[in-house]
């Protein structure tokens, strides 16, 4: 096998597939435990691998609970240009949505959370690696709308990614109402339309 | 001293501010170590009360940081009737945002939200006591703004509760920006504007 096929997906090195495995015992551990109780050990022996292999690549269980659960959620189909921005937030929101309503995520980001408000080295390296990444495809679609001309260039896209994804969140972790299609559409809806005020509705802000 | 003052706070029984230095105790406690690393004996300790005092109104710790919490974010100032959605939905969140952008209560929340994504009886307990009341006063304003026509009679309340407190939560939380007023208002304003869409702006959701 030449080595301008290595990242087909047969074929793959070993240590890709160990790997693999690692990250899809956690992911089932961390569903069923929660971060708190699940151990390096009990990964180790679910992957059938070394705790060494996996310190090669997570110094912490931590990270590789980010890790895994970033990578189950990018299993979702991408984003796409659809040519329209509320569309193209459908594409990116919706497949999340209902992915993150299937399994206990919550689980997963409440345990992760728990160390982002306590660990500032952890904080900085889950948002770099795992917030920023999930809000780029967002932040990418909107610039894109403001180029075509379908949102105010002046658009405020980081309180609008915080719109956009909060709710979802917000859902995710407190589980007092459901994550389906009319709850995303509405947020993707409520959130364009809103950025586009009639300029009679502020009327009563500037007064 | 007349039965009839006795909620006033002078004279007020000894269980009650007994009741209040447990609560104090334990938001300090919570904010320097969090929920896991907080224990009823510590609150015990530095409320000056014994463990059976704390434990006659709250059977777990979790139930008391939740209590607590709830109180310390109750000291903002009531949201009142101003007449107009816009400024009411300010006076209920910026006080708000602003109190939970001063100390890190973030640390709290998540350390409630790990017992809420794996313990349904603490979730449920969480989401009435502690949600539902925050929520409440949101409803009533939203409620209200459809009886004097500025928001639609089918405005989906229970959404829009999300995309009012959902961003908030988020940063709270994940920490990646701060919770400030432009923040605060943008997504009011957002939010508002959206309610109460142009039709022409639908055309492409609709084709």
């Amino acid at each position: 096998m030449s080595a301008d096929i290595t990242t087909a997906r047969r074929g793959r090195p070993r240590s890709e597939k160990a790997r693999d495995a690692i990250v899809h015992a956690s992911i089932e551990l961390l569903l069923e435990r929660g971060v708190a109780a699940t151990t390096v050990d009990a990964v180790a022996v679910a992957a059938g691998v070394s705790k060494a292999t996996i310190y090669r690549w997570w110094s912490t269980k931590e990270t590789l609970a980010m890790d895994a659960l970033y990578q189950e959620w990018a299993t979702t189909s991408p984003a796409v240009d659809t040519g329209s921005v509320r569309a193209d937030l459908r594409t990116l929101l919706c497949p999340w949505a209902e992915l993150a309503a299937r399994r206990p995520y919550g689980r997963i980001i409440a345990g992760l959370l728990v160390e982002v408000v306590s660990n500032p080295d952890f904080a900085l390296e889950y948002r770099a690696r795992f917030l920023e990444h999930r809000r780029e495809q967002g932040r990418v679609i909107l610039q894109r709308a403001i180029r075509r001309g379908e949102i105010p260039a002046d658009t405020p896209i980081e309180i609008v990614l915080d719109m956009l994804y909060g709710p979802v969140y917000h859902r995710l972790l407190h589980g007092h109402a459901p994550i389906d299609d009319v709850f995303v559409c509405q947020v993707i809806d409520t959130v364009l339309d809103g950025i586009k005020p009639d300029p009679a509705d502020r009327a009563d802000a500037a007064s």
